[in-house]
């Protein structure tokens, strides 16, 4: 595995505030003159971006699991050796939002796919590239449905799944952060929108060295 | 492997004739009242055209190798399990126009990707649903080429690839016939059209156990 250590990606079950944490985080980095791009997953090339709207189209209840994490996957393949690996050749810094482990998590714990494959997939898409590190914004499935049935925006195909699925997703996680420590880093997420963005900037702040 | 008696593929190298074979050899079939479908890769569920669509479209030359596959793969997993398996079980008669061997051809052999895993992949992708028998309709790389510059149809981005594309991918078949011998029937493709439908005819039938 190629390890970047200017590439860091952030995971977490839905409505754990990923999004909302990478946009401040990106702002944040960008403030100290830091060269950095936030990258969203499934998406982030023009390839991509359509196979996204394929995943995310919420008439496509007929989707297979073993179609959806392959699209996932393409999707992958195409933002990592068109965008991702030559930003990091050319030294610029990376943030992602969700990468391989939301497959592992997702399709492979979630949708229960044969898990050491859905681990041999995503080697093939991203040609071995890992991220240095991994923050893993950690609230449990029972916040995710209460944060899930308080929100009012559009939820996507896959944001309308059972208490059972966070569940199992949230479990493939706890087994990734087991398996990969000196990697994972959990931020605790079920505090204030200000207190995370802060335990994240120290700790991002920490893992490049900046002051 | 899962073994469909009533399934039947047909591969090739481009321009070997295979659209207008598979499409005589379904009218042939259904003036006799087989209940017969002709399945076309990629396609052939409203997620796999989509997919298809993707794939084929001619500005998307930055499309890197392994997303391309992962798209292939993942159009026919939505075939496979939308629509190919629940045909199978209800006793239905399938003719695909392409399967799991071009992927293998095309991507492992063509695009000098992992041939193992290709083929790994293959088999997740159809949960390891095997065509009864395939037919290769054989013409030379040479005889590709040919017919590339005397038609004026619109070729699409994958058509127009070079001499030496053609071959890998030609002998890719050849390796795959080789290993599998009693799955594959060659059947030469450089004769009328006419011939070749006669052949493909007679060989479907004592598949089949027609008259």
């Amino acid at each position: 595995m190629k390890n970047y250590e200017r590439f860091i990606s952030f995971e977490g079950i839905d409505f754990c505030g990923k999004s909302t944490q990478t946009a401040i985080l990106l702002e944040t980095l960008q403030e100290k003159g830091i060269n950095v791009h936030l990258l969203r997953e499934p998406g982030g090339t023009i390839i991509s971006e359509k196979v996204r709207s394929i995943i995310l189209d919420k008439a496509h209840l007929e989707m297979h699991a073993k179609a959806e994490i392959l699209l996932y996957s393409a999707a992958r393949a195409q933002l990592v050796h068109q965008k991702l690996l030559p930003l990091l050749e050319e030294g610029e810094y990376i943030i992602a939002d969700r990468f391989y482990d939301s497959t592992t998590a997702y399709q492979g714990y979630g949708r229960q796919l044969d898990v050491a494959f859905v681990q041999q997939l995503n080697h093939f898409a991203t040609s071995g590239l890992r991220p240095a590190k991994t923050l893993f914004i950690d609230i449990s499935p029972e916040e995710a449905l209460r944060r899930q049935k308080a929100g009012e925006r559009q939820k996507d195909r896959l944001e309308n799944e059972s208490a059972r699925f966070f569940q199992l997703i949230y479990d493939g996680y706890q087994r990734l952060i087991k398996e990969a420590p000196e990697r994972f880093i959990v931020i605790p997420g079920e505090d204030s929108i200000e207190n995370v963005a802060k335990n994240i900037q120290e700790t991002v702040f920490k893992i490049w060295n900046q002051e």
